[in-house]
């Protein structure tokens, strides 16, 4: 059950010019499951992606970076679910680009317009024939509005489609800005989850579409985890077709650049927010604030080290305030020189630890009272700077052991 | 259920001379239950400690830092359970000393020359009336042989009680060594597992004992994990207590050095890999080695990143050989330059990954087979050089999740 998210509203799924969507059922791993997913973008638009930090990054990740850097503009992105096509090799990157090579011929497009992404079991061959069989249909399905089909097309061990989208007015034009994400285990982004898409009709200068996409990535999916596990996959890709009726954005220092910015973070953070609410096994939402620290990395440290201790995670999933649990791992977190006797812990508005030791106002029923919400928030003060930073995570439950105990099964 | 491990045989656990062992139920979580152990050390023993790297470090571990630098000499060793004594702040400090002052008097001993160890539920006060009212019964029931309770007064919630001894001959003398442990959550030591005592009666030279104590520990407890959690409290003590009659052990690269190191990290290994055995929902006890790294340092990076992995620990435990996720873990550790096409991959003898992807000989019923084994090793190849590390760890289980989300009820 995934902790306060609904499926999403196809009335605030807003259609994109310039980029159509069309998804099959093509039998890559399972019959009669949406498992295939093509984007197709108009010319002329600006395209951007950030992508895992895992060194064992799969193939689709290594064309992804070779076909963006290559110029040619990207015209079309090819995503599977049902195999991750990583830990394959050399064999892996020659499948990844015959599939890329079919869609290609089929648009009549160069091979490296195509952005491939791939998500499911690893060290498993990529079944291209499958894939390359279902292309046709998947081409014939697409269409601007078809995002809640492509939230469901890239599902793996998600419950619930995860899709958002919000408007904008900029320079007169009514910008539209849709975006969707999968997750629900190894989440661990970093640079970006498992896998993001976002679309706008704004207008964005190529200069400035990386920048976009490294920013709403930092704002947003660099900020959650589940279990931890960085993912071989994770690929996060905005896209900006250029068809709106205004002037280019050219920094996002302007304006009409800031207000494209904070539109667009507004869906990224539901987008990497929902697949935490949706993360394996979830039955709790823990939003994790670290102040006073002297670096935004010395307080994401904490934050993280807090949101991976299976220990906390448990508690939160037992409601039971052993809260001592955080302290311990603000101490291994890795500020070398943390004075304890400066640690302050609050639950939601509840002042649990003051100068590092338990605040001699907190009574257990109040604690209590905060582990048994669905939604919660974590605040440990370092007392020692002004610096701050969030992470948002979940708890761990029973569930998480039974989903991946017997994923491939 | 532990894996394959015994409660420990009392003809292994040999008396050491100079060291009696006192231990009595004094009520100070649960009733009817061994909590309160002292260890008695005759004058002229040497003794040192390794301690937590958690910055949250409980108050008895300070305590034991500064008693240790007073160079009065260690005369008593004051170990309860139901309490850590840890995220108590200043008041934490008073009461732990106040024990110490308690012991003490009752041994007309100075403070500090008594290094007091607690564990249990962190950010509790530390119940002092009990524990000193209960000091005289263990005192009393102090004596040589009595390694056994010793091991049953310092569990929590392990299983089965851990104690392993050797004899070995050195100088034409029988030098005994017995020592105790306990584990079994919030394991993931940086220097020193939770509680860990060894005593010798060899003779070991003050100058030198400190760095056995760390040479010890860092061939066996700092090589362990079960849920990636450096507690609050880890500490490790080595007692010499000097009685043996051969000449003094001033180096450890002596050949005497060599031989009684030798023979007390086999009760180390023993005594850490037992913490993992009855790891926390344990069913499997886990062996990776790192292979081929430029240094151990980095080696050690890979096989924590495996051993911490919920993804891998959950497959283990399923028997599920979805080895891809022991590849993704790889890549995350840290290892910047790594080149996944030199990466290969073996369970046990069967070699599943070969240049960084899975093997073409490699069949899923060869995996099958291992994983369905509750003593596996996972071996991994870096190709980057010739450095090696070994760490130990074990699955993670639904009794994880249940422990330890009722673990304070």
């Amino acid at each position: 059950m995934p902790v306060n998210l609904n499926a999403p509203d196809p009335i605030q799924l807003f259609p994109v010019e310039g980029v159509r969507i069309g998804v099959t059922e093509a039998g890559i791993r399972k019959a009669s499951r949406k498992d295939l997913t093509v984007v197709l973008i108009d010319e002329g638009a600006s395209v951007a992606g950030v992508f895992t930090q895992n060194r064992f990054c799969a193939a689709p990740v290594q064309i992804c970076r070779t076909h963006l850097s290559a110029g040619h503009g990207v015209r079309a992105m090819l995503i599977n679910t049902g195999n991750a096509n990583a830990g394959t090799g050399e064999d892996g990157l020659l499948r990844a680009r015959s599939t890329c090579n079919a869609l290609a011929r089929l648009l009549n497009l160069p091979p490296t317009s195509i952005l491939p992404f791939s998500t499911g079991v690893i060290m498993e061959s990529l079944p291209v024939d499958r894939i390359e069989a279902g292309l046709a249909a998947a081409v014939a399905d697409a269409k601007a509005d078809n995002w809640l089909r492509a939230a469901e097309g890239i599902m793996t061990t998600d419950t619930v489609a995860k899709a958002f989208g919000v408007q904008v007015v900029i320079g007169g034009a009514t910008i539209n800005i849709t975006g969707i994400s999968k997750g629900a285990g190894m989440i661990r982004p970093n640079m970006a989850t498992m896998l993001g898409f976002m679309a706008t009709d704004a207008c964005v200068a190529p200069s400035v579409i990386q920048q976009l996409a490294r920013e709403l990535a930092d704002g947003s999916f660099n900020r959650v985890t589940v279990d931890g596990d960085t993912s071989t996959n994770d690929s996060f890709v905005v896209i900006a077709s250029n068809k709106a009726a205004h002037a280019p954005i050219t920094s996002l220092e302007s304006a009409d650049g800031q207000m494209l910015k904070s539109a667009m973070l507004q869906v990224a953070k539901r987008l990497a927010q929902a697949i935490v609410r949706d993360g394996e096994g979830a039955t709790k939402f823990i939003t994790i604030q670290v102040e006073g620290g002297k670096t935004p990395e010395e307080c994401r440290l904490v934050a993280y080290a807090i949101a991976h201790s299976p220990l906390v995670k448990t508690a939160f999933f037992a409601s039971d305030p052993n809260l001592g649990r955080i302290l311990a791992a603000v101490g291994y977190a890795g500020i070398n020189d943390l004075d304890q006797s400066k640690i302050e812990l609050y639950l939601d508005d509840v002042h649990v630890a003051h100068h590092g030791g338990r605040n001699p106002a907190y009574r257990e029923e109040d604690g209590q009272r905060v582990m048994k919400q669905t939604e919660i928030a974590i605040r440990v003060g370092l007392g020692r700077g002004a610096a701050t930073d969030t992470v948002w995570t979940c708890d761990f439950s029973h569930e998480y052991v039974t989903i991946n105990a017997d994923y491939r099964s």
